[in-house]
C-alpha cells in the first residue's frame, strides 16, 4: 500500500540530524524496527542539494552579451524611474543623473558593473538550525513553495480568502519537507490588520519551523520590527545578526522601468541589515514587457541590474541575488500564462545573463491552471524544468502555486512535492562501481527469469528506489477497491496527515519568548503601518 | 476564449505542405481571414525536430565504456538464450558458441562489435506523403505516442477492452496532430480475431494516416502480409518497399536474456524486407533487471546488442534502431512505476551508451497513475524530460498512456500533447537579433507602462507565442463560468471535436483498393494466426 505508507511519512528525505530534534524520517522510523543484520535504510539528504545538469542555452554567448550591453543601455540612456528620494540620492551619490522633478535616474554602465562586482558569489544564510542553513551561490539549487497567494483552497474548505489559520497550516507543511529550503509568504493572511500582520507572521515562522524565514518589504518600520524579532529568536547582537542573513526577501520592480517607494526602501533597509534580498523584475512579455524573450530579458535584465546596484550602493557586498521572472500573456485576454515555452525558454535565457554577471540567482516557474489538474501539474513542472536547465540557484513557486499565484492549493503543494524531491533525488549520485553493474546478479538469474531473490537485489531492495509521497503505482484493480482516489483527493488526506502528526522544531523558549514579547509590546504600541 | 479557439483548431503546428493537401492550420485558417496586411502569422513546423539540449549524463565516460564492455563480457560469457532456430543459425555462422539443446547463444565481443558497426547511423523513413517521412539519426527528435495498450478509457465511456472502433478513433487523433511522428499501436484491438486482426490494422492506418505505419512482429506470415499491404498502398515495387522503411515495429526481449521466436523472428523479417526495428528491452529494476541503474543498464544494453546483431547478421545495414525501456517497480508490491527519478536516470544512461555505440535510439516515458491526474501527468511528463536530456532520438509513450501502459486514455492523449508540443516548441530558434532585443519598445514605453500598444507588439503579437490546445489560462471567474470544467473535461471535449472535424489525408484510391484487395483476399484464405 504505497499510499497508505506515505500518509504517515511526511517528511520525503531523512538526514542523520533528523534524529538529534526528536523527528526521525519514514525510512529512519521503519528502520528501527527492523533486525540490526538488515541492510542500511535509504537516507538521501535533500537539504544541500546541486544541480546536476550542464546549463542550457537559447541565445549564443554573443547575443547574451548583447542583451548584457543593450540592458546598460537602457539604464544609461532610459534610465528608471525611482520613486525613492533615499534611493536616487544613493545613485546621485554614485554619479548617476537623476532628475528630481521626473524621478528618472539614469545609471552609466560604469556604474552597475561596480556594483555587480562587489556583489556576493556566495551567500551562507543563517536559519534556526544549522543543517536548515543554505549556501546560495551558483551551482546550487534550493527550491521553494509558491509564494504570494491572496488565497488558499483545498478540497475539504473550498476557495476561499487567506487567512492566519490558513500560514500557520502552510508553514507547518512546509517546514515538513526538507526539499523546501526556506520558508514563503505562501499565503496572505488578510483576517490579520496590515499594520500587526507582520508580527504575528514571524513570530509563526520562529515558533513552528526552523527555516530561513521570509520578510516582506512593507516599510522600514514593519522590515526593522522583523529584523529585531528574528535577531533575538536567534539570540544574535547586532553585528551577529548582520554578519549572516537570518532572513530573506523579494522585490518586484514595477516593469517597465520603475522602483517602487516600498521596494526601493526594502532594498536598502536589507542591504544596511546584511539580510538576503531576492531582485526579481516580474515581466510579462506582451504586457509589462516586450513580447520577444530577447526583448523583456533586456528589460528584465535591465531592471534586475539597477536594483543590485541600489543594493551595493547602500553596502558594498550585501547578501543580493539576480533574479527573473519573464513569462508570457495570452495575447487575446492578456491573462498570465506560465509553465509555456516561452517561460522555458526565458528561464533559459535568464540564466545565461545570470552567469554572465556571475551571480547566484532566482528563477520562477509557475502555473495559470484554475486548478489542481493535469494542466496545473504539467505547467508547474515544465517550467521548473525549465529553472533547473537554465541553472537556476533558487527555484520558487515550485509547489501549491495555481491561478498564476492568485491561489495556493494545499493539494497541489503535496503533488509538486513529488516533481521537486524527484529533482532533489536527480541531484544524487548514480552508483556505476563495479558492484552495481551486478554482474553476480547477471548470472544468478537464468534466462527469463527475475531478480526479486537475487543476493544482489536481496542487499540493495530496501534503500534502492525513492518511494512516492502521493503517486499511487497499484493496478487498476487495486486502486479502485481501495476508493479510487486520484491524486488530487489522495493528497487531501496526505496533508491532513502531515499536519495531524507535525511536531515543531526544537526552539530556543527563552529567546522565542523575547521576540514574542517585542511583538507583544510593539502591538500594543500600535504596530506598523505599510507605507501608502 | 482559449479553450474555444483551440477546439477547432486540432492541427498544433501548421507546415506550408499542409494547404497542398487541402488541410490547413489552425493558424493558416485564421491568417486567411485576415487583411493582407497584417503580419504574418505564427506558423511553426512540427515536423521536424531537433533536439536543443546538450544530452546529460549520470556517469563518467570510463563507466560508460565499463557498463558496455560488462554488456560485451554478458553476451560473451553468459550469453543470450535464443528460441528460434534460424536466429541461432545466424549467429552460429557468424562464430558465436551455440548450444541448441539449451537454445543458449554465447556471442563474443567481436560479432556484437562488427554487427553494430554496420548499423546505420541515418535512416530515412518513407511515409504515406513526403512532408511525414523522418530522418531518424542522432539529434532528431521523434515523438510517439503510447503503444500497446489492451484498454482504453475515456470521460464519456469509461473504462474498456479496446476495440477496432477505438483504433480508429485514436489513429485519426493521432494523425490529426504533427507532433506525433510516427502512428503507434495505440490499442490493440480485441474484437478482431487475431488471425484477421492486422488486415484491417494495417488497412485503417493507410486509409486514415500518411504517417507511418506500426506493424506487429507476430510470425512471419503476418508480417509479410502487413508489408505486401503497405507496399501495395505505396505503389511501391519489392526493391523500392525494401529500400526505405515504409514502416516500424518494436521488439522487447524477454528480460532477462532470452529472445522469443516471434521477436526473433521479427528482427529477421524486418531486416530482410529494410523495415524499420526499433530494438527495445523492457527491463523493469528489481524484477527483471537487476535492481540497480547500472545493472539494470547493463542487461539492457546486452540485450539491445544482441537483437541489433542479428538483425545486421540478417542483412548488414538493415535499419535498426537501439532502444531501452528501463523504469524501476515498487519493492514492496512489485508494481511497475513510471516517471520515477529512476527512470530518469535509466533514460540518461541509456542515452550515454546509445552515443558510445553512435546509433539512433528509441527511448520512454510512462505513467503509472490510474487516471489522468496530476500524478500521471508529473509521470509522463518526467519521464519525457528524461528521455529529451537523454538525447533519445525517438521518445515513446509520450501521449496517452496511463496505468503503466494497460490503459490508453483519450484524454490524456490531448493533455499530454500540450508537453510535447511544448518540446516541439523547445527545438525552435529563440530570435536575439537587434530588432528582437525591443530597444525601440523600451524607449516608447513609460516607466510602469504597458507594451500591448506598442509598434513592437502589434507587429508580432499574432505570431508570438504557443497558443495552447488544452490550458485555459482565465481567470477563476471567468473559468467558473464557463462551467469550471477541469483539464480532463476540456480536453474530452477537444478529442470530441477533433474526431469530428477529422479529414483523412490525400490517399491514392488505386492503391488503397490493391491493399484493401490484397487484404480481403487473404481474408477469405482464412488469415494469418500468431504463432502460438
Amino acid at each position: 500500500m504505497p499510499e497508505a505508507g506515505t500518509m504517515n511519512a511526511p517528511q520525503g528525505g531523512g538526514h542523520p540530524d533528523a534524529t538529534k530534534r526528536g523527528r526521525r524520517s519514514r525510512h529512519s522510523r521503519r528502520g528501527a524496527t527492523k533486525p540490526a543484520h538488515r541492510p542500511t535504510i535509504r537516507t538521501v539528504n535533500y537539504r544541500t542539494l546541486r544541480n546536476p545538469f550542464t546549463p542550457a542555452k537559447v541565445f549564443s554567448d554573443d547575443r547574451v552579451e548583447a542583451i548584457h550591453q543593450a540592458a546598460l543601455d537602457v539604464l544609461e540612456t532610459q534610465g528608471m524611474k525611482i520613486l525613492l528620494p533615499e534611493a536616487r540620492a544613493h545613485f546621485r551619490a554614485a554619479g548617476a543623473r537623476v532628475d528630481d522633478d521626473s524621478q528618472m535616474v539614469r545609471i552609466g554602465r560604469d556604474i552597475v558593473e561596480e556594483a555587480v562586482s562587489t556583489a556576493p558569489r556566495s551567500i551562507r544564510t543563517h536559519a534556526g538550525s544549522r543543517h536548515r542553513d543554505q549556501v546560495i551561490e551558483p551551482g546550487a539549487l534550493h527550491i521553494q513553495t509558491g509564494a504570494g497567494s491572496p488565497n488558499v483552497t483545498d478540497l475539504s474548505r473550498g476557495r476561499r480568502p487567506g487567512t492566519y489559520a490558513d500560514f500557520i497550516e502552510l508553514v507547518k507543511l512546509n517546514q515538513s519537507f526538507d526539499v523546501f529550503h526556506m520558508l514563503t509568504p505562501m499565503v496572505e493572511p488578510q483576517d490579520l490588520p496590515p499594520h500587526l500582520r507582520h508580527y504575528d507572521v514571524t513570530v509563526l515562522q520562529l515558533t513552528v519551523s526552523d527555516k530561513l524565514p521570509f520578510v516582506f518589504c512593507r516599510g522600514t518600520a514593519q522590515v526593522e520590527d522583523c529584523f529585531e524579532m528574528i535577531r533575538l529568536a536567534r539570540g544574535l547582537d547586532d553585528p551577529g545578526f548582520r554578519r549572516q542573513p537570518c532572513c530573506h526577501s523579494i522585490i518586484n520592480t514595477n516593469s517597465p522601468r520603475q522602483l517602487d517607494i516600498p521596494m526601493a526602501q526594502g532594498l536598502i533597509d536589507f542591504a544596511r541589515w546584511g539580510q538576503l534580498m531576492i531582485v526579481t523584475p516580474f515581466c510579462l512579455m506582451g504586457a509589462m514587457a516586450p513580447v520577444t524573450i530577447a526583448g523583456a530579458l533586456t528589460l528584465s535584465h535591465a531592471e534586475a541590474l539597477s536594483a543590485i546596484a541600489l543594493s551595493q550602493l547602500t553596502r558594498p557586498g550585501a547578501p543580493v541575488c539576480y533574479g527573473a521572472f519573464v513569462s508570457n500573456v495570452d495575447m487575446k485576454s492578456g491573462a498570465p500564462a506560465f509553465g509555456t515555452p516561452e517561460q522555458v525558454k526565458a528561464n533559459i535565457g535568464a540564466g545565461q545573463l545570470a552567469r554572465r554577471l556571475g551571480l547566484p540567482w532566482r528563477c520562477s516557474t509557475g502555473a495559470a491552471g484554475a486548478v489542481n489538474d493535469a494542466q496545473a501539474a504539467n505547467e508547474t513542472q515544465m517550467g521548473a524544468w525549465g529553472a533547473v536547465l537554465a541553472g537556476a540557484t533558487i527555484l520558487i513557486h515550485g509547489a501549491g502555486w495555481i491561478e498564476g499565484g492568485l491561489t495556493f492549493s494545499y493539494e497541489k503543494l503535496i503533488t509538486d512535492l513529488e516533481v521537486m524531491q524527484t529533482f532533489a533525488e536527480l541531484c544524487t549520485e548514480t552508483p556505476s562501481d563495479d558492484a552495481s553493474l551486478a554482474l553476480d546478479a547477471l548470472t544468478e538469474v537464468d534466462p527469463g527469469g527475475h531478480f526479486f531473490g537475487a543476493a544482489h537485489t536481496i542487499e540493495r531492495y530496501e534503500s534502492a528506489f525513492y518511494e512516492p509521497v502521493v503517486a499511487d503505482w497499484s493496478n487498476f484493480g487495486t486502486w479502485a477497491e481501495r476508493g479510487g482516489l486520484d491524486a488530487n483527493q489522495r493528497a487531501n488526506r496526505i496533508w491532513k496527515q502531515v499536519l495531524e502528526d507535525f511536531e515543531p522544531p526544537n526552539v530556543d523558549s527563552t529567546r522565542l519568548g523575547e521576540a514574542i514579547a517585542f511583538a507583544e509590546r510593539r502591538k500594543s504600541e500600535g504596530g506598523a503601518p505599510p507605507p501608502g
